[in-house]
């Protein structure tokens, strides 16, 4: 189990990945430290305007998902639960200067929103690792909490994702690096997911699944839906690819996870993902569930997560 | 030119897409038109829920972009320039409801935001077909209003795309359907994009040029960049590959345009690419212009469109 005591920021380090007993982020770009000064254009931060150790450098849990609006709710839920001193009006987006993405800090969680799709988290996740590495943050455990498509299991259920593959059901993500394809591993910390899903066995209000994600470069044709502006193929090759998927242990799918898991391992961050599913793809394409049930749906990996970040942290849990 | 009478939304017609004189927006899906109800869940719309004919039936402009909060600055700029009877408080987020996009509708002009990178923008462009298709909108106009990375050009610079080309310099987009790739083209409106061109050699107040448009999959390793949290090429590999994109005749670099031109064309809409860049990439990675300066840089398309509007509405400029 990691360390959930702050980081020491003033301590000085050879080498910011060897250090005794403690796992720090790193970056893998022997540029970086070269440079005078580091923007951090999206997130509106940087090195020479910004104290990153001292407003960062205590950060362990790091909570990213698509929607601004859920990040922020997550945020205060998390002030709810981990009974802070401060007033929930302390908690102010702290990337208010630019509404790409948004962020808030409560103790030593980080709750960033980092929109729809692989290009638009990987603008988010250079930036925060960056961050993390400016900010020297050490044993930080980053998971992915969102929405998806679920295959064969019922609208609710929240999936721990085990793997994450592609369109091809590959666990890969190829990136684009000038005009090369570079193939990168999406193996994501299996200890974390172990810890996740025994933390959901105390949860009796929602299903909980550990299984493959499948992560695609749209909502629409990428996914084998019906009702898109473009649809090229039969109900029948739709439904067969689903089938498919579930065959090859598939058990939601999302626009994320594939990047996420490759960008979090290569940089020495923990990470997992947690999506709920609302709805069931072998029966419908439309997300039309009334908004009430929606907006619940929503809350599961909020209140899993929760949980796994408390017993972490080693505060009581007497709520569920 | 196209017509800018508002679409009539109670004319009975057996073909939408050969109706004499007019050129209806279309969707390529033979599932849509079945369907009970088409919930647009990523703009909180709906055919059930909202009368889309009566809403945005006369839509003949939309202009898109990745920041919500330019898309209203956009609309609130419109409707200063429109010279519209209502007020500027009437002037609502369409898609309150939810925090993925943010719509604002000023007379015939649609103004949403697409977040960014492709998936993003390609979730919004299947529900906003479907939109103006339900609505029976006809000669439709559609521009992208972005930012950029500009190459050999100085920054401010306001590029008119002639062609959205990939990675690997090519006009295509690599659309996966299913678990197979299809290849789109990226064709734009030729005469769209001369009358723009056209239309911004009566500002002097900013250099346009007319060339091709790079679309990557992510601001850093993709783009040639030395400050992401990730890097594995030299110096001298990035800087010879932005090179050798200039000598294929790219000036600007953004996240969007491929999958924006293939759609649009698929579906009937005249597409055009309008981005300024914020910097030049032959000289710099970071984007650290001032604030101002940025802000000014992000009004020139908005300028240039807004002129271009105007004169296909036949409203007469005497303010540049």
């Amino acid at each position: 189990m990691a360390s959930i005591l702050p980081a020491s920021n003033t301590s000085m380090r050879s080498d910011r990945n060897t250090y005794v007993g403690k796992s720090f982020v790193h970056v893998k770009n022997p540029y970086l430290d070269s440079m005078d000064e580091d923007v951090l254009y999206h997130l509106d931060l940087g090195t020479k305007t910004h104290n990153l150790p001292e407003m960062f450098g205590d950060v362990k849990f790091v909570c990213v998902g698509g929607s601004p609006n859920r990040m922020k709710a997550f945020a205060l839920f998390m002030h709810k639960e981990l009974r802070l001193a401060d007033s929930e009006e302390d908690i102010k987006d702290i990337c208010a200067g630019t509404d790409r993405y948004c962020m808030y800090k409560i103790g030593p969680v980080l709750s960033i929103s980092h929109g729809m799709g692989i290009p638009s988290i990987s603008i988010m996740l250079h930036e925060l690792i960056k961050l993390l590495y400016h900010a020297r943050c050490s044993d930080v455990t980053i998971i992915r909490i969102g929405t998806s498509g679920g295959i064969g299991i019922a609208p609710g259920s929240v999936v721990i994702t085990d793997e994450a593959v592609d369109s091809f059901f590959k666990p890969r993500f190829e990136q684009v690096i000038l005009d090369n394809i570079v193939t990168r591993s999406t193996e994501l910390d299996k200890e974390l997911a172990e810890e996740l899903f025994n933390c959901s066995k105390e949860i009796s209000t929602f299903p909980t699944v550990i299984g493959h994600t499948m992560c695609t470069y749209d909502f629409y044709e990428g996914q084998g839906r019906l009702d898109g502006a473009l649809c090229s193929f039969s109900r029948e090759k739709g439904l067969d690819y689903l089938k498919r998927a579930y065959n090859a242990g598939i058990r939601n799918i999302e626009m994320e996870s594939t990047v996420f898991a490759a960008m979090c391992r290569l940089c020495g961050l923990k990470a997992a993902v947690v999506c709920v599913t609302l709805l069931n793809r072998l029966e419908c394409d439309q997300i039309n569930s009334p908004h009430d049930v929606l907006v619940e749906y929503q809350k599961r990996p909020q209140l899993l997560i929760s949980k796994f970040i408390k017993q972490r942290l080693g505060l009581c849990d007497q709520t569920s």
